[in-house]
């Protein structure tokens, strides 16, 4: 364990708040930002956030706080953790309130719509570069429910920048949770947004009650394509192989804490979207998601048959027993042709 | 659909008779073969298997045999669907009791401990050249419960023959069921082969209670280690990826029907081999694979720490929990070294 750090976690979401409890543990100084006063004042006075994380204790070093700038003053490391719809705005704000250069963590999963950008890219836009001294997403198979168990849990911390990869991985490894480093950002950021997009399509066929052998052959063809976008975007295909591409994707498809497959659930189940969405009470990144990344694969021309089908499901009002029927009798009869398409042909690049 | 033809399926256990009745929904006639006189006479008087596939009624198509040369007889095609430990003996009697050249079909997943053989090197070594046309292995993710409920399935059919491949797609390929083929045979029987090691290992991390994190992790690292010793024995990496690799490996280590797991999971729970193995009453091939596979790494000097770790406990006396601690505990910190030690180096050596 290293020398004790100060630390701002913009967001106190259930992630969030599992992230600044590992940084407790490690005996981190940690700040703990929401924009709402009230949720600030009970972390303060309960240690918890009933919320979120139901029956968690949380470290009295972990500091709530509703003021953005009071949040980040004299941090070393700020951690986003908020959504991706919010992570725009919020980056402006701290982006006129922040003195002094930082190291920038983010830990989100998501593309933004319209302008396709990743979330490092929107936080490079929205800070200026006296305040921007590294940037580093974490991310991984990692439900905060059981990060706050301590239970074993391994994530990536992926920057351009090894050092700041590495000083990230010191900042939050401990026994129970394992920190691996790459650098790898584009794989790494893809492969965290595009596995909500395939857990929705999971929990759909799960709700339709069409078994694990379908759910089996729609998550490796959706590994697949999630591999196809990203090489596409310039990320490195073994990067898919990985925690942050199948391990985070398995998780997502087969937890019944995942969020994105619970929402799937209730479509498949013949739920309406604004249904499904008011019930769940915390954000679906995967359906924002499916837009932007069915917007990119237009633009991009890329192959993305499950991807396609559900954003026709999510906004066009398709049935979900047809969009799913329709994937699986696609007639497709070698595997490899596929599969030489995705990982073959850029590494036939590379060697040039 | 193709035209009718006369199979013989060897074994019937569960998987032997979901695959029967899927030919027999595609009109094919369907002898299926058991060393019982008893369960062959229950199947031709009841029309079903009881012991296996409760509650599931057969088509009156699918007819019961216990003498293995009338079960033959007249086929075109033979499917071996015995356990592994079991292949070599059904072999050399087919051997003995065959007349004419017929295509073989194989649906077991193991190695052979000692020889180190994979199922179709077994096949060969006991088959004479006359009777074996074409060898074709079906594998990938599908229990057999929910394929005899017509539940969406997708497998891959691989042989070094793509005819013969493309043959034993159209035998069984229907609107539930559907197949893709695939050259690499060494890849499809490492990789079905060897998810069932990984499928005992998920099971103890379940059943030590250590929650969807540690097991998404320990998935992501078996798919690792499967690749690498496959690639070593000449696989294409990519098959690892496909249907039968992450496809299976994911259904072996998070259905409620895997055998594998739910033994694993007893272990992780305390019970000890012997009891968990008696209490099971199915084989449970990954026991033997993971001897196999152990041995098999030893040799080729090819890194498998889940394997290993598996090994100690079911072999050595080594306490899951002990196992599993020291895996998480693992000191790696650039997962691309490790993956590009997969991938990278074979396409190196493809690209000279």
């Amino acid at each position: 364990m290293g020398k004790s750090q100060r630390v701002a976690i913009l967001g106190a979401g259930s992630w969030g708040t599992a992230l600044a409890l590992v940084l407790a543990d490690n005996g981190h100084d940690v700040r703990l930002w929401t924009h709402n006063k009230v949720q600030a004042d009970v972390i303060n006075e309960t240690h918890r956030n009933e919320r979120y994380l139901p029956n968690v204790e949380l470290s009295s070093s972990i500091k709530g706080f509703y003021q953005l700038d009071k949040a980040i003053e004299n941090t070393e490391i700020i951690v986003f953790a908020v959504p991706t719809k919010a992570m725009r705005e919020v980056a402006e704000q701290v982006n006129k309130v922040c003195h002094g250069s930082k190291t920038i963590v983010h830990v989100s999963k998501g593309i933004e719509p319209d302008t396709h950008l990743r979330i490092s890219e929107i936080i490079k836009q929205s800070l200026s570069e006296t305040i921007l001294k590294d940037l580093v997403v974490l991310s991984g198979p990692s439900h905060a429910e059981e990060v706050v168990l301590r239970h074993p849990t391994t994530v990536t911390a992926a920057s351009d920048q090894i050092q700041a990869a590495e000083m990230v991985q010191d900042l939050f490894m401990n026994q129970h949770f394992r920190v691996y480093t790459n650098l790898d950002v584009v794989g790494v950021e893809i492969g965290g947004a595009l596995k909500n997009i395939i857990a929705l399509a999971a929990g759909i066929t799960d709700g339709l009650g069409y078994g694990d052998n379908a759910k089996a052959a729609l998550i490796t063809r959706g590994l697949a394509e999630m591999a196809r976008l990203g090489t596409t975007l310039g990320a490195n295909p073994l990067t898919f192989s990985g925690l942050t591409g199948i391990g985070d994707l398995i998780v997502t498809c087969t937890s019944v804490h995942s969020r994105n497959w619970r929402a799937g659930n209730l479509l498949g189940k013949g739920k309406k979207l604004d249904e499904v969405l008011e019930s769940m009470g915390m954000v679906v990144e995967g359906v924002r998601t499916t837009k932007a990344a069915f917007q990119l694969a237009q633009k991009l021309d890329v192959s993305m048959p499950i991807t396609e089908a559900l954003f026709h499901v999510l906004f066009n009002d398709v049935s979900p027993k047809e969009a799913v029927d329709q994937l699986m009798s696609r007639v497709k009869t070698n595997e490899m042709e596929d599969l030489v398409n995705i990982l073959g042909e850029h590494h036939q690049t590379e060697s040039k």
